[in-house]
């Protein structure tokens, strides 16, 4: 049980909050691919922290170092490590308050999981941050995507109670989720990302926080990717999704909505056109029996609130074995949602590359 | 990308829906477990077809024989290998149709993926059929958590629209557990089961299906199983659930609900009792960071209408390459979800049995 | 750690030496694959019990039936599971002396490692027996590789001290493979063929036995193929062969020899001829860095004597805790050398076709 | 197929000859170990370039920097990922012959295998400066294993022609061991090491190099560890074996030398001391069936002579695809043999720590 992941493409994630750098090995990349590292840093930019006034003030550049598997511009095929250093950690805000666990936080569950050797300071291997590396990997997989004419996009859905438009299942065009990619609250109806920015910061004038659903959507998959049962698109998306700190609930096609349908309903009924077996409906999400159909896949993804909101909340003191309360000071996100939208797109790109270097 | 799972306890499924046999090959399980023969045969008849109006009328007694793994009465520790004859095939039933896709179903995408060579007789290797053999291996699961006193249970929480209450987060007994496993329709609320066996029925009198959701809890699990990232508890039951066939939704304790809640109101705070660190409420589900706390573990499924139903459907004949209709004739389920429910809970429990098997 | 392998294709090996029946789920397997049912059955006769005086006297006909991943003759891509059913067992040979651990078998690491659990009939999980389905398994992997022009073949490197020639290393040639392939004890020098044979029938006569070593060769595999480190090809095969019950030693090309010469003449020195890049030796059997280069590659296989003798032997019974005394009643190889080639050759099938289905 | 391995301990492996830094990614240590860095760092001065004339004149201090999953002196269960600087290249020695394949190295393999975009210089990832990141940790490995009065330890059995004495495969001392663990050229006899120096520099004079076989012992690891077929202790350790650059030959117990015996010679007769079950003699290595029966687990490795040397060699020049001659002018090993001894050891190590996590 690890922090490895992958058949085709292997990842092996590591590092701590406030240690001296966190990064990622990346094995099973096919040698030659000319990396943009100018794409990749603006990847790392949709998901760097202190970057505007709905985010963390801890601001962390995200700059990557590879140290390996990379060779005159190209992908070598072998491993390619990273590192992104650790630049601005406060680490004495966590040293006070290192027996309270904080609620929502794995705190507590990371200690008992450890003994109590863990890296506590800023969430240590449990970090939001760990996700940087992901995103890393995860736009190199976009750019190798991109040339097989793949295209993954997402909006925010919804946060808190404000709900954006859906994306189109069946006719969804490259060139909405390209606009989408440029938006700081990247949303299909510009007034609900309004709101949206109006609830964050409330929250956060509250001490609060507050979380939200990404739909996002991978275009231009061939037909007949998966397998049926443990490797199907579903199991393998979900598994890298729930690997994402903070995702509770993970959907494909009409999801939840989907249960309380008739089959009459639900069936995605086909058709060809131009020789191409269509769906006229995607309910599906794109996938029938684990394996892509060739429509779009579509997915939702459910996000908690940031456990870390300022709000005196009652906790335990483990080391004196007693109730007691908690005033977290630091450096919070109101809310990760929109931080977290790369963070999905690269572990669902992760995944389709996996699928595809096996074939 | 295969139909092989696990890290401690690995299953290797296999069979087709009108094969000679379907079955799986457990390997990793202690030597010593004295099978409960009884109790997994009554296991498999929960989710066998044919026993009620509910259900398909397919009737199969999904009697098994263990091959390999079992001397004596006990494990021996060496894979366990069992089998499961097919008895009722009523082949000729898809001969006729075996051009026409069926929508909903994995005809179209099994086809491409296996270049037009898969069984296609009542689905093949995707047939809902192939779960007999995780409820198999569901059941050792389960026979060995009891001993450490680890109980798994389930209730519908929903059929179509029909809403059952929901499961105490906090307090759930396993009286409540074993009183839901001995009902045909497992519901809180017995009044709303009765109406979801009426939505059942007007279904399959209109041809049609309906779909549901089942609500989980596993209880007992200690504190701190599991792993940040790629093997957190989500991530590998997700993965699990999301391989059987009609899963199209996973969510954990407050799943897509707690996407709505404030940081404030989403946190479950600590508190200590008789020397147990345990927590007010129950948002997160008994998972923070990918590693139990010590609560209940609860998830949500969302199961989507069974694909087949009688109704003229639109498809397309892909030997011909036109389109055309199709109206299924054969015997199927309205209603997948009272059947589903024991292989929902054997993912959970062969899940948290490999966990507990790499400590 | 478990009896399931793979990357590409999976093996899920299982069954014991007096149950039902023993087998092997196969996964990953192409789609369309017409299996030529008589070429896998001659190879499994080639491994199979009974054939003549030099073996043993348990006649099996090791017949198989596939149970799922076939259909309509060809396979279909879903995971092909065969059994091969025990047949000729005389448990009550074992029963009587199951507490006595009998030398050089796994009956005490296999009593310790599952607790008394195990079933001790005939070397239970851990009998030669359970090479069969890996025969079956490697003679479809070998009609794959056909296809593309790849063969493996062996002869006997020697039986006790009589010494068969080497195979050619640089110039081998598909037709003295063919040759071998029909020979009862595949030699290249038929004299020494004589001896072997001689040296075999003394030993049974004795009630003793002998080993040997196999040399192997896999011929027109493609340059490139293989990865530096984990994944080696020498990694990947020995792994397999060292799987096999009795095997002791695996050397690629010179081997040990190798260690006994200088870099000046153990190097395999370049040459370009008919714009291919060749080697003028082959000292390193075909694979430097992990990865083929193109020439044949070359192993050997060491093969003890077989643990069955009948001789009195000192040894212990477990249950009364004390020493005694062990005269093995049975019927028993006098040397496992022939029939362990097929057995070998396979194991090398199935290594090189789950590194060209990852490609 | 990766640069990762392992089942309860992950391995991931990366970095090139002259590349920033190589590294690895330990995953699934326990938590709570505390690390001592003055014996790692003895393990990796035993491994270490430029120490005495035998060896390379490369100075390379290797150094490492733990990078993550180590916090106030212990392991915290976290992936451990560690950096060793590269210092000393001297990457102009390879540009000019970056077309000539040198023979006995990966050049050529490499450059197919990963389509010409490899690091050609020093061997790249191929290069023999990758296993001191497996010192690292086998260092790390044997540290938790003493803790269990688990040692390892290994003596130069054979350089050329010159020979050492055979451990004691019964009565072998934990003493022994220390002291080979500090010589030069750990042998059992004196006099052999001095002959062996003299074979060294004598190849050293000729621009010519040796090869040599290396003896390892596990001694004291409890009966009943490992796995029959696939997760045998010899296929796993095998495996991780023939992942080190050079080593073309492993054997268990007697080896090759077993399959020249007799079943009465080759068997390990049973007896009960001090009501522990024991074998008189140890040709099995101290395994059966693939798994220990607690007697010293023996084993061999044959690694040939360095493939570096610098007398004319002819090779082809990709380049311009023609016939050529090379002269390989830089610092090289005229013998890797004591070199080798501690990553043979680590090797070992992190199999054996792998498999008891496993428990």
């Amino acid at each position: 049980m690890s922090s490895v992941w992958g058949h085709n493409i292997k990842l092996s994630l590591f590092g701590e909050s406030h240690g001296k750098a966190i990064g990622i090995v990346i094995d099973g990349l096919p040698a030659g691919i000319k990396l943009d590292l100018e794409y990749i840093s603006n990847e790392m930019k949709r998901r760097a922290p202190g970057k505007n006034k709905l985010a963390t003030a801890r601001k962390e550049k995200d700059e990557f170092e590879i140290i390996s598997g990379y060779f005159n511009e190209y992908t070598t095929g072998t491993p390619l490590c990273t590192l992104i250093y650790n630049t601005n950690q406060r680490s004495r805000d966590y040293e006070a308050t290192k027996h309270l666990m904080r609620p929502g936080h794995a705190d507590y569950t990371g200690h008992i999981r450890y003994s109590g050797f863990e890296d506590f300071r800023g969430g240590g291997h449990f970090s939001g941050r760990l996700t940087a590396p992901l995103v890393f990997a995860g736009a190199i997989a976009k750019q190798i995507l991109k040339q097989k004419n793949i295209f993954i996009g997402s909006h925010i859905k919804s946060i808190g109670n404000v709900c954006d438009n859906h994306f189109d299942p069946v006719n969804l065009e490259i060139n909405t989720l390209e606009k989408l990619m440029k938006k700081e609250i990247p949303v299909i109806d510009e007034a609900k990302g309004k709101q949206m920015q109006e609830v964050i910061i409330r929250a956060k004038e509250e001490g609060d926080s507050v979380g939200g659903i990404i739909e996002t959507v991978i275009l231009n998959v061939e037909q007949g990717i998966g397998s049926p049962f443990f490797c199907s698109i579903e199991s393998e998306i979900s598994r890298m999704l729930f690997s994402i700190p903070g995702v509770k609930g993970v959907e494909f096609g009409d999801g939840f909505d989907i249960s309380r349908m008739k089959g009459s309903e639900a069936n995605d009924e086909y058709f060809i056109e131009n020789e191409k077996v269509k769906t006229y409906t995607n309910h599906n999400g794109g996938i029938l029996g684990g394996i892509t159909n060739g429509m779009p896949i579509l997915f939702k993804t459910a996000i908690k609130p940031t456990p870390s909101i300022s709000k005196l909340q009652r906790t335990v003191n483990i080391k004196e074995n007693k109730n007691t309360q908690l005033e977290i000071d630091g450096r919070h996100d109101p809310c990760i949602v929109p931080r977290a939208v790369p963070v999905v797109e690269s572990a669902a790109a992760i995944v389709i590359l996996d699928f595809l270097m096996g074939r």
